[in-house]
C-alpha cells in the first residue's frame, strides 16, 4: 500500500519464509526471518503447524527481540511459515501483522504475502457487499476470502481460482495443517526462492535465508507457478497462463542483500556492475571514490575499479542505532545524518570526492551528506547515483515516498544538483541499469519507478477503512 | 466456553463498558473496566470512535498495566467501548481479546460481549460453508458475521436479525462510527446496566463502574431490549418476544461486587441474607464465626448476626499477590492457600469455629483451609456454604470446572465433609438461595449450576478449531 | 528519615528477614519479604551467601515483580538476608536499597536495617573528616563504617562497639560469609522476631513471615540483645546495658499485620480492644458501624461488639490498584478516594453511621470519605478514631507527614470535626491506647507521636548530601 | 581487569565522556557515549550536576536503550560525566557500573575511569586495614578513597596525591558540584581528548564523540596532565613527572573507530597503512582480497591498493544481531560465525583469496571463517593479519583472553596456519606495526601484548573479594 514514508529510502515491505518437513521448522523460519530482517524491521510473525493445530506468535520489533526462547519453544510442528514487514506510517500496529491465520471451509490457513495487490479494494468492496467481514486493512486478507468463497473442494484449485482474480504483485507462502503452498504472481514482481535442507522443502524471499540455515538453493518459484510441499514431497504446477516477466529491478539496485541470489542472479554482481557502468557513463575528474555506506559500497567498488580512482572509506557508519533518539534542544546541524554517518576529515580534507550512493529520494539526506563532506574539507563533491532518477511511485510492494516527495519527479538533474549542492551529479542510464542486471533488452524487469510505465492497469489507492491506529 | 479452570472458584468471563457522547469517552471506559476488573483479569481492550475512525488497544494483564497514559491518550473521540476478560486455560492470548473490530457492509463495528452462545458452533459451520473466514475461536465472532450477512440496510434491523438467530447468553455493547447499541438476550442471563453522566449515556456490566465515574444508574437494559444511543439521545426498543427471565443467580452469590446493583438488586443485600438464612437453616454449636475473605465476608456477617455468635477475622488475606509465585523445592504444606490466607492463631486457638465460604468447587482448597484452621488450634470446624451444592457446569458465560471436577456432582454432603475434614458441613438450600435474592418462587433466576435444569436446549461444546495457542 | 510523605497514612519504612542454615535460604527470605510487603512496597533486595561469595539482587517494585525465577535462582547458599522498604519522596531510587553489601577488614558484610538512627549525621561528619567515603544517603551506612573502624578483631565485638556509638531505632540483620547476627536497639523501638524452621534459624520483623514458610515463632530478639546464628547453632548475648523499653505503639495501631505477633503480643487482640475501648469512651447514638477498610476492620468489629450496633461493610475496597492512575481532565470529585473505596448506597442510605478509622493524618482523606458516605444517603456520620490525635512526627523509622501536615498538631478536635464535616468526632484516649496494647502504666511503649515526648535526645534532621535523585 | 573473555576479540573496557559548561550537558554526554558505544556495550551511566546536587542514572545494555527521554530529562545541570563499559565475565552487573558517585570530605564526587590500575589490590588491602569499606570490586574505587584520605584541603592537590600513589593506566574524568577534572596517567596508556563546543569544555576517549555533537577537537589531555574546567575556564597543569609514553598500540590496530583521532593520529591512516605494509611484507599469489568486516576493512583496502589485487566484499556482515540467539538443536555448522558473516559464493567460487583480518585470538573464529570461504568455492585462502602475533595478556584496561587462550602464545605460525586451515598465514611484523602508527623507533607505544614487555612492575591479579554476582 503506497503510504507516506518518513525516511529517505524506498522500503521493502515484506520478507516471507516457509519450512515444510523439518522437526524444528519454526526455529529455521526464525533464522530465515533474521536473515531477511532488512526486508521489514517493524513486526514479524511465525505460525507453526503440528498435531492438527496451529501455534503462532507475532510482535512489534526486530526478529531477535520478538522471538525469545520461551516464545519460540511452543511453536512446535514440522511446518512453519513466517513473515517480516514494515508497517506503514499511520499503522505501526500488530493489526496487519502476518502471517494471517483463519479458519474456514478449507480448514485452517496461515498466509504470508510479499507484494501488493492493485485490485484489492474493488474485490473487498464486492466481498463486503455479499456479507464478508474484514479484520485488517491489508490487501492480503481478500485472498483468504476468495479461497473460502471458492466452490472447489480442493484447496489447490480454490487457491488458483483466488489468484486468478487478483491483480498485482504477490509472492505467497500458504500453510495448512499438513501442506505448504508457495506461489508467485505471473509477472514475478517479487522474488521467491525454493531450497532443500535434507528432506525438508524451504521457501524464502532471498537466498541469504538459505545460507544461514545451511539449505541448498534450487532455483526460483517461477512466475505463475504453484509449488506444493507435503509429506509426499514437492509438486510444481502452473496456475496461470504465462505473462511477461516484470521482476522488480530495485531488488538488485537496493533492496536485496548483496549476498543473495535474486531472480536467479547474484545481487552483488549487479551492484558492482552498476558502479562500473556508472564510471563509464559519468566519469569525474576527482581524487577518491567514497561510498555512502553500507548500500553504496558495492557500486563504489565498481566505480573505483573502472575509473582507476582510489576507494576510500570517508564516511563511517554507526551500527549502534536505537529505535528512538533524543536530540538536544539546541539542535545539532545535520543531526539525523550524523547519527548514522561520520565523515573522516583526514581522508576527505583537500580532496575531490566522487560520492557514490544507490538512490536519491527526497534529496534532503544527500544534501546533508554533501554538506558534511564539504565541512570535513573536501574541495569538490561529485555525486554519482547507481540508478536512473526515480520519478514514479511503486504499487507492487514497495513503500516509497509519494510522487510529490520524489525530487526527480518534478526537477531536472541540474536542479537536483543545485539542491544537494554537488559540484556535479550524474545518474546511471536506464540502459546501463538494464545491462547491469543482465537484461539489456529490458524484457524481464519492471522499471516503472524510473519510467512510469506500469505493467498493470491503473491501480486503486490505499484501503481507507477507518480501521486506523490499532495496537496490541 | 466451558473450558477447564485450574483455580478453585467459578470465574466470570467478561465485563463490558460503553460510553456514548463524552469528550473523554475512552478514559471513562478505562475507569469502568478498572471497576469491573474482578470480571476478567487476563486481558482488556478499549476501542474509541471519533472523526470517522476507530482507535483501539488491547493487551494482556490488568487494566492499569495495559492502559498507560501514552496508550490511552490516542484513543480519542466521544464514543468508546471496552471489555475485560479471562482467557480460558489453553488460550492465554490476545487472539480472542475483545472488543472485536471489523469492517463490513454495515461499516466499522466494534463489539464487546459478556455471555456465551450455545449455538455458535452450528452457526459457524453454516457460515464457513458459505465461505466466511474466522479469525478467532470465540463464539462472539459469529454475531458480526450474521450482522454482515443480513440484507437489512439498517444496522438496528441487521443486529436484531442476527440476535434472533443466536441462542444463549449475551449482554453486548456494539459501537459504530457514531452510535452505540446495548442489547441483552431475552432471558437476561448476564447483567447490563444503563446510566447517565451529564448528557452522556453509559452502559456497564455492574453499577460499580458507574460509581467510580460519578454516573447515575438508571436501571437495567431489559432482557430482549435494544438500547441505542447517539447524538440525538437514547431510544429503547424490544428486539425480541419476551421470554422467561433467567438471570444468573451466581452473580449474587459470588461474581458481582457487593457494592453493585445487579438485576436491579443490591448485591450486598442478597449476600448478607444468604448468611442469615444459612444460620437459620444450619446453626452450629460453636464459639465464633470466621469468614473466608474476601468473598465470604458478607455472608459471615449475616450468619453471625442471625446466630448471635461473634464474628472474628480469623483468616487474614494477603493483598500483594503477584502473577506467578516461586515455591521452594522443599514444599511448604498448603502453600498455595497460605500465600493468600493466614490463620490467626490467637483468635482460633481452642475455639469451635463456624467457617463461612461462598462455594465449594473441587473441595481441595476448603480442605486446606480447614487444615490450616485446625493447625492454628481450632477445636472444631463447622463449614457453612452460602449456596447449594454446585452439581452442573454453566454454559452461559461462566468458566467453571468441568462436571468431573465438581465435588458435589458425584459425592454426598457427608462424603464432602469427610474429604474437607470438617466437624460438620452444611449448604444453603435452594429455597433459601431463592429467598435471599428476592425470588422465592424461583421464576426469575437461572439456577442450572445447582439443579442441572438448563433454560436452553442442550448446548454444543467448545469451538475446537485448531486455532490454538496464538499469542501477540 | 523524616521526609515528606504524600499519602495520608503513616508509612513503615522497612521490613527485614534473615535465614541461616537452610539450603533454600534465599527462597525463604523471598517468601518472608512477600509476607512483609506492607512494611515497604517500593524496593526490595536479597543477598545470599554460599561457597564464600555473596550473590544479590535489588530492584524497584513489589517483591513478586522483582524476584522472578531467573533472578532468584542464582541466589544460592545456606544464608540469606532480605529487606523491603519505602523510598522517601525525593529518593525513588535503588541508591539506598538494602541490604547494603560491603567488603572491609571484617570481611564481606550484608546488612538490613529497620529503624532510624538519630545521630547518624554527626557520626557521618566525623567519619568523612577522617577520610571515609559514602555511597548512600542512608543512616544505615554509618554502621558499616563503624564496624570497619573498630580495632576489635572479632566481628561480634566490632558490631557491639559500633552499636554503642549509634543512638536511635534499629532492628538489624547482618550477614557474613557464614554467620548471621540479629540485633535490636536497647529500647526496642522496632520489632524483630526469632524463629526456627527445622535446624535453620530465622529472623523477621513480624511473625506473619514465619507463618508463610512454616517456621515456629520462638520469641523476640530482646532489646539490647545480639543473637548470632551459624553452623554451630544459636547464641544470644546482651551487647548493651538494659534501657527502658520504648516499643513503637503504632505497630499495634496500624503498621503490623493483624495476624502477626509483635512485641510478643498478637496485633489483632490489641486492635479489637482499641475498638472496644473506643466504644466505651466515645459511644454514638447511631444505627450502624462501618469500618474504613482494611485497616479499620478490627477496631470496627470491636466497636460494634461493645456498642451492640450492627457492623456493616458500607465501604468496599478495590483491590486491583495499579501504580499510577489516569484521571480524566474533567476531574471526578474525590477521585483518589473513589479509586480505593466505594460506598454502598443501599447500606448507608438513611442511616446514622459510626465510621471507624485507625488514624487521621492530614484530614483530607477523612473529609472525602465522610462526603462520599453522606452522598450515599447517610443521615449522620460519627467519626471514631482508634488512637489519640497524632501531633508529633516520628524519628524512629516511620515516614510520616511533617508536623505542619499533621492536622491534629495545630487544630482542636472540634476544628478537625468541622474540617472533615462529621456530626461528631472522637479519638481514643492515651490511657485507652495503653490499655489496649497491654501496657496500662505506659512503661513499655513509645508514644511520642501522640505526646511529643521523645525517648532520645533531640534528633538531627535528614542527611542532606546532594546525592539526590540517583536511579539505577 | 584480566578476566576470561568468551568472545574471540580483545575488548576495550571503557569509554569516558565529560561536558562542562553547557545547559544540556547530560544530553551531550549521552550522544558522546553513543558514539563511544564500541568501547563498552554492556552498561552505561551518566551523572549530571546542577543546583548543588548530583542526578544520575546507570543501566545495563546499550546507550539508546538505557537513556530514554524520561530517564535523561531529569539529569539537569551544566556539568555531566558519562561512562560506558563492558562488564567482565562473572560480573554482568550494575555493581561496578560507572561513574562512581560518593560523598566525602572533599564533597560530592563522580568519577569515570578508562584503564586499569595494577597496584589497586595492595592499596585496597591497606585501606581496608585502616577501616575503609568497599562497595565495588572495581580498581577505580581506591582512587576515591585516596582522595578522601588526603589531608590536602584542595581537591586538585588531593587528586594529585591520590594519583601519585596509583600505578597503571587511567584516563579519568572527575566531576564535583561545579568543576570537572580530566587526568591521564604519566605513560598515557589510554586516550583522552579535549574539545570545545562554544564556551563548553568537553572530554572524550575518542574524537568521534566530538564529531557527533559538533565539538572542536583541541588535542589530547597529555600524559601526566590534569585539566580542570569550571565557570572560569580551563586550566592545565602537570600533576606528575614526565615518564616514557606508552600509548596502547592496539587502539590503532582494532579498538578505536577509524573516524577517530587517537593519540593525535587519525586511526584510519594507521589502519590502511597496516594493510599496505602487510602487503609488502607478506604478498600472496592470489586473485582477490577479501576483508573480514567491519574491522578488517581498512587494512584490506590498503592491502589491495598495495598489491594491485582486487578488493571484493566476499563476506557480508549481518547488522541486525540481537543480544541472544536461539540455535536449533540439530546444530548448524559454524552457526555463531554464520549469524554475523555470510560468504558470497559468486565472488569466492574458484578464487584464490587473500583474507585480511585485524587479529587472531583463539583461532577458532578464523578457522570457521576459512572453512566457510572454502565451502563457498574458494580454491585457496591466504590469511593475513594486520598486526603481530598476540602472545601476552594486557593489564592496562583491555579485557583479553588469558594467556592460555591466546593461540599465538604457545604455537608457531605454522601450527596456527594448520589449525585455521589456511593455505598460507602471515602476520605483520612489529617493525611494520610501529611504522604504521608513526612510531618507527618504538618509543611512544605500549606493545606488551605482542612482546610481553610490560612498562610497569609485575602486576597484581584481579580483586577477588567474593562480592560476586550482584545485580540491580
Amino acid at each position: 500500500m503506497p503510504l507516506p514514508n518518513s525516511g529517505d529510502k524506498f522500503r521493502e515491505e515484506c520478507g516471507v519464509m516457509g519450512v515444510c518437513g523439518h522437526p524444528e521448522a519454526a526455529k529455521l523460519v526464525y533464522l530465515g526471518l533474521y536473515a531477511l530482517q532488512h526486508r521489514g524491521q517493524e513486526s514479524a510473525g511465525i505460525v507453526s503447524s503440528g498435531d492438527g493445530a496451529f501455534r503462532s506468535h507475532k510482535g512489534m520489533g526486530q526478529v531477535p527481540e520478538i522471538f525469545t526462547e520461551p516464545v519460540l519453544e511452543p511453536l512446535s510442528g514440522p511446518l512453519a511459515v513466517g513473515h517480516t514487514r514494515y508497517s506503514t506510517a499511520g499503522d505501526t500496529s500488530l493489526l496487519n501483522a502476518q502471517p494471517l491465520v483463519v479458519d474456514c471451509n478449507k480448514g485452517l490457513l496461515a498466509l504470508a504475502h510479499n507484494g501488493n495487490l492493485v485490485n484489492a479494494l474493488e474485490i473487498r468492496r464486492r466481498l463486503e457487499q455479499r456479507g464478508s467481514i474484514f479484520q485488517t486493512t491489508s490487501d492480503t486478507e481478500v485472498i483468504l476470502h476468495l479461497i473460502a468463497e471458492s466452490r472447489s473442494r480442493s484447496l489447490a484449485e480454490a487457491l488458483s481460482e483466488a489468484l486468478r482474480q487478483v491483480e498485482g504483485a504477490y509472492s505467497i507462502v500458504l500453510m495448512t495443517r499438513d501442506r505448504m503452498f508457495a506461489v508467485r504472481d505471473p509477472r514475478g514482481f517479487r522474488p521467491l526462492s525454493l531450497g532443500r535442507l535434507g528432506d525438508a522443502v524451504v521457501f524464502a524471499s532471498e537466498t541469504c535465508a538459505f545460507d544461514l540455515i545451511g539449505a541448498r538453493y534450487e532455483g526460483e518459484v517461477e512466475p505463475g507457478e504453484m509449488a506444493v510441499a507435503d509429506a509426499g514431497g514437492l509438486t510444481r504446477v502452473a496456475f496461470s497462463e504465462p505473462a511477461e516477466r516484470r521482476q522488480c529491478i530495485f531488488e538488485h539496485v537496493y533492496f536485496s542483500r548483496p549476498d543473495s541470489v535474486v531472480f536467479g542472479r547474484p545481487v552483488h554482481l549487479s551492484r558492482e556492475k552498476l558502479g562500473r557502468l556508472l564510471a563509464r557513463e559519468a566519469p569525474a575528474d576527482a581524487d577518491i571514490v567514497v561510498p555512502v555506506p553500507d548500500s553504496g559500497l558495492a557500486a563504489a567498488l565498481g566505480y573505483a575499479g573502472e575509473s582507476g580512482l582510489s576507494l576510500k572509506f570517508g564516511l563511517i557508519r554507526n551500527h549502534y542505532i536505537g529505535r528512538t533518539f533524543i536530540e538536544p534542544q539546541q539542535a545539532i546541524r545535520d543531526f539525523s545524518v550524523r547519527l548514522k554517518l561520520n565523515p573522516v576529515r583526514d581522508i576527505l580534507d583537500g580532496q575531490r570526492v566522487v560520492l557514490v550512493d544507490d538512490s536519491i529520494v527526497r534529496g534532503t539526506t544527500s544534501r546533508k551528506i554533501v554538506r558534511m563532506i564539504r565541512e570535513a574539507g573536501a574541495r569538490q563533491v561529485h555525486l554519482r547515483v547507481s540508478c536512473p532518477p526515480t520519478i514514479s511511485p511503486c504499487f507492487y510492494g514497495v513503500d516509497p515516498p509519494t510522487e510529490r516527495e520524489l525530487i526527480a519527479a518534478k526537477h531536472t538533474i541540474e536542479q537536483i544538483r543545485q539542491f544537494v549542492n554537488a559540484d556535479s551529479l550524474a545518474y546511471l542510464s536506464l540502459e546501463g541499469l538494464r545491462e547491469a542486471v543482465g537484461d539489456p533488452e529490458g524484457t524481464r524487469y519492471c522499471d516503472a519507478c524510473y519510467t512510469g510505465k506500469y505493467p498493470t492497469e491503473p491501480v486503486n489507492l490505499e484501503l481507507e477503512t477507518g480501521l486506523a491506529r490499532r495496537r496490541g
